[in-house]
């Protein structure tokens, strides 16, 4: 069968460059770049050449980069590290509609006493700025706020909020996870402290990810043992994997104006497209201020795992929030913190496309999800006997 | 260049098997295995075949295997986890010859108020088990004792030490990292509450690890995040890895007769052809009880980093300690543990086979090893004004 794949927010398909590009470290090259032989040397050139690449995807030095093996390690390295920079601070500050590596950590933070803040955000998935800067006081050790929402793909002002986090004297770290090769990042410009970046999101495989510590920056390292990455994350390097996360990230680079053009008018094909064809559907977050090829949609009155397992019949794969979240029953926190309906939240679906994308994917499914909406409808009590106008009761839907 | 690969210790090739069961999920097996749609299904399924055979070269449940990035995160997520759960007890106890993962990490703890018994060995590499059991007292929270030594191969006695700890109830961590794949391994009889292994110690690719946790036993997440693993670690798991490292796991069980016959007769063939034809030799370690790949051997009056350079011109790949310290001139705080005299600590080279090493190998070494060892000693001022007799001087050796 066929797949349509658009699910490239919770993981993307290995770019066939990348996987040309770490095959030589999974056979032959095979040393530990610790070594002090030759054959050792050949590796660790491969890895000091990945972190040149990396670099130059964030504007960045490449000593600035850290490779880590995931952006939840990147990211509880990051506040870890703030926090033990400065004991004596014991707030913290992030929003409410965080990816899991950082809403559970700093969850679990608050349990074991530190004060935190989550700023909320409004219906379109903006930030509340004025809540957020006006909690930014003497005993905040670190800020963290997304660069690009997972769900939503809104995207937040990180420059603006680096600079007046930084300006207060406070730790600034942004999770750029989905933003990273999507659009722009330039490190010169956004005075963040630290920046976690997955390589998975972006085509290299699963498995490596980078945290950006700028100079200057206090840090500790998560992982103690080894002096790997100048002492700042133990244990042998990844070498293929960073092999592949650089190539990627030069890829990304190279495809960043395909993502703003041929990605960003397939997802604004498929947003349009399904508006028309589905009545009393919304698009959740601010349209115009969104990564290029993420697209929220809500369908009143149907479940969203309903829609997902008709959908997967077809091959079509998309989620209905975080991959990280998934096999909860638990609706969006990140629609519930914008106030979406709870009609929409339970029939809402993320399509997250990449540049495999086709528009052969978009007319399937345009021709598929309509009739599937129309049916899951049909069998709804709720819509039914409420005519689709109002509300839907969500214990009536979950019965479906 | 032929290049003769004795530094397995520090890191293995990929099993061309390991690589051809990794493949597929580095190509068409890409979706995150936490979604929902049939195309993860397949991808997890995967996952948990690799659990089922880790589980199985370990003698434990897959429910008991969690997934790591690298041995030294499964260490660092042991011994949090450990102290974690009894916060009230501020002792923790390992051994003077650990890997840096767990060396550095005790040490860091020293500094964060944690009281920290270092056993001592004896000259063989035994650790002394009266000052290990001696200091086992309420307020240990956690043990952990390697189940081999990375640099000699010396073999403690875990499952006794295990019981001791457990039956005074402190928690008992072993980084078994050298030792798997190369020793049985059965947690059925060895009554540890976590373990660690490291991929690419067993011919599976770098970047991952296991962390074993025995049912029961009080556990928290080092990485937070997502619901990986049961809520035990965070992050998108890196799926061809583990897969690798499970496929790695069946063929390391399936090779442990080899290790013990075939690999071991060869080690045993270099380390007595070395003594034979080099003076002034000596092995470190007890030669009885050691990993059966493993020689740590000493000549009298020569420099190591001199020798392993020298080697390199042919190609003979080895290392003077470990891996994660290379680069330092420190010498080894294992051999230095032992008592090992500076003459012979600092012209200390370790030699660690695999079954892919071939008596060809070993003819080349014994070869080309002996000229490269008379030709430093003649250059060596403290060789020639004191004929070989007494301990050199370190200094007059580092001016070579």
């Amino acid at each position: 069968m066929k797949t349509v794949y658009v699910d490239n927010n919770a993981t993307t398909q290995v770019d066939p460059r990348v996987f040309e590009a770490m095959l030589p470290y999974l056979k032959d090259l095979y040393a530990n770049p610790s070594s002090m032989y030759r054959f050792a040397g050949e590796v660790s050139k491969g890895l000091e050449k990945a972190r040149r690449q990396v670099a130059s995807l964030l504007g960045a030095d490449p000593d600035e980069i850290v490779f880590t093996s995931c952006g939840t390690e990147s990211d509880n390295t990051a506040i870890r590290a703030a926090i033990q920079a400065f004991p004596e601070r014991r707030h913290i500050l992030t929003t409410r509609v965080e990816h899991p590596a950082i809403k559970n950590l700093f969850e679990h933070l608050a349990k074991k006493g530190w004060r935190v803040t989550f700023v909320p955000v409004d219906s379109k998935g903006h930030l509340d700025l004025d809540i957020l800067y006006r909690n930014l006081i003497p005993e905040t050790a670190v800020v963290s706020v997304m660069w690009a929402n997972n769900e939503t793909g809104v995207v937040f002002p990180v420059e603006e909020i680096a600079r007046e986090v930084k300006e207060r004297g406070i730790l600034f770290h942004t999770d750029a996870v989905q933003a990273a090769g999507k659009i722009p990042i330039d490190m010169k410009k956004v005075p963040a402290d630290m920046l976690s970046l997955s390589g998975h999101k972006l085509h290299a495989p699963k498995g490596v990810g980078i945290l950006y510590v700028r100079k200057g920056t206090p840090f500790a390292p998560l992982l103690i043992g080894g002096h790997q990455e100048h002492g700042r994350r133990g244990g042998t390097e990844n070498v293929a994997s960073i092999v592949a996360l650089g190539k990627a990230c030069e890829l990304a680079q190279g495809h960043l104006d395909e993502e703003n053009t041929r990605v960003r008018r397939l997802r604004n094909r498929l947003e349009e497209g399904l508006l028309e064809r589905i009545p009393r559907a919304i698009v959740h977050g601010d349209r115009e201020n969104r990564l290029p090829n993420t697209v929220s949609i809500g369908f009143e009155g149907v479940e969203g795992e309903a829609i997902l397992l008709m959908m997967d019949e077809f091959g079509i794969c998309a989620s209905s929030g975080s991959a990280c979240t998934s096999g909860s029953l638990e609706p969006s926190h990140v629609l519930r913190a914008m106030g979406v309906p709870f009609s929409h939240v339970h029939g809402s679906i993320r399509f997250s496309l990449s540049r495999f994308n086709t528009e052969g994917d978009i007319d399937f499914i345009l021709e598929k999800l309509p009739p599937i909406i129309a049916r899951l409808r049909e069998l709804s009590p709720y819509w039914k006997t409420r005519g689709g106008r109002r509300t839907c009761n969500s214990q009536i839907m979950s019965a479906l």
